[in-house]
């Protein structure tokens, strides 16, 4: 096992969770097809699920500058839904149904490596999410998809949104731990980059399909981070799990 | 299985864990014991333990009551440490054996019924943690003990000590609940009490030697909680799981 010195200090993995543990894209998709062979809608699924996701940046942008109040991912991502309904002409659903189509964020299937890879790591580290989605979602999606973290951590307990800085320390500090301690697991440069800047180790792990089959971006490392990995398995094995 | 509907609408399971989950003080007093031996220092140990989580609830009310700025427990803890080792003339450690005792709260051991139960009631609920500890320790603490959490709540990331109500009512909407669906278990009547000021359901669980052999307080459930139950077993079969 090479690990460099800075490596070897980590107490603590972080990790970024749409896109790097779960497939949205892919889960979310599925979910539509279902749904719309079930009530007889068509649309353009695919584009509805990029165009909801589309609507991610924005929202948070708003927040993050001070332009709204705090305000948790699963009530943007609702705005978001009815926007898109709206723009994809897709009428009448119960307020029930908008609810269960909102929650598909809770139901999202790991990538098939995420789950082996992850209890590989838990033997060593303790894992704690660092992701945009609020408590509640967390907590939804690990039961749903056997994900064991120790802690939710990111966004709503430091009320920050990435990539602002203080979602990074303030979950460091609720670790207990020096960010140089801290490692970030994430499927996307900036991500990294934003968690590298307060000190954090950091580990790419490669997702070349998360947005679908004409991804442009995150498709590698672009800058010298700690660890670029495969899979989580293969991130496993880099960490000496 | 008889439970009340207002139980039957529970959908999270929120823990006190300082002597409902884990035997604080006879893990404490195990680890003192052995480190005297190991020491050659003879001091009062229970005596000792027994001073040290008596500065507990003064400690934390200077921050509940805005004498202090938002401190984390460990720290509080640590500081009680100090002056309980100069009250009880126990001198000369070292930095590193002061930070090791301090961390005790760390490894404390769950009372025989807790994991068992715990896990039962995993199966059916989600499981947080409702303490005043931080969550570092929640996380160390779980990771030792084999508590399956599925969130750390609570203090640290309410920023409220309880009972203050903020610390419950924070809680709840990280879990995306009214308060009415969540539950706190615990061994203290306070705790209940104030949960269920802000609307929490409310399980009881006898803890009789929290305290050691002269316990006094806390026996019995003193309000008409919505359970009482002898252990984390007991719970697990009164709430059907």
């Amino acid at each position: 096992m090479a690990t460099t010195a800075a490596v070897a200090r980590v107490r603590a993995l972080t990790f970024d969770v749409f896109g790097t543990v779960v497939d949205w894209r892919g889960s979310i998709l599925r979910e539509l097809e279902a749904f719309g062979r079930k009530k007889g809608i068509a649309a353009e699924w695919a584009s509805f699920t990029d165009a909801w996701r589309g609507m991610y940046q924005p929202k948070l942008s708003l927040v993050r500058d001070g332009k709204r109040p705090w305000t948790i991912l699963d009530v943007l991502h609702r705005e978001s839904l009815e926007e898109i309904l709206r723009q994809f002409k897709v009428a009448g659903l119960a307020e029930e149904e908008k609810d269960f189509l909102n929650r598909v964020w809770h139901r999202l299937d790991p990538w098939p490596d995420s789950v082996p890879g992850l209890k590989r790591l838990h033997a060593k580290y303790p894992l704690a999410t660092m992701s945009n989605g609020n408590v509640a979602l967390m907590v939804n999606l690990a039961r749903h998809a056997g994900l064991p973290w120790d802690a939710v951590l990111g966004a709503e307990v430091t009320r920050h949104y990435k990539p602002q800085p203080e979602c990074y320390r303030m979950s460091a500090e609720m670790l207990g731990l020096p960010p140089e301690q801290c490692m970030l697991v994430a499927a996307h440069n900036s991500d990294l980059v934003a968690a590298s800047q307060v000190g954090y180790r950091t580990a790419f792990i490669a997702r070349p399909a998360e947005f679908g089959p004409h991804q442009k971006l995150d498709l590698k490392a672009e800058h010298p981070f700690d660890v670029a990995a495969r899979d989580m398995v293969d991130l496993a094995a880099r960490l000496g799990c």
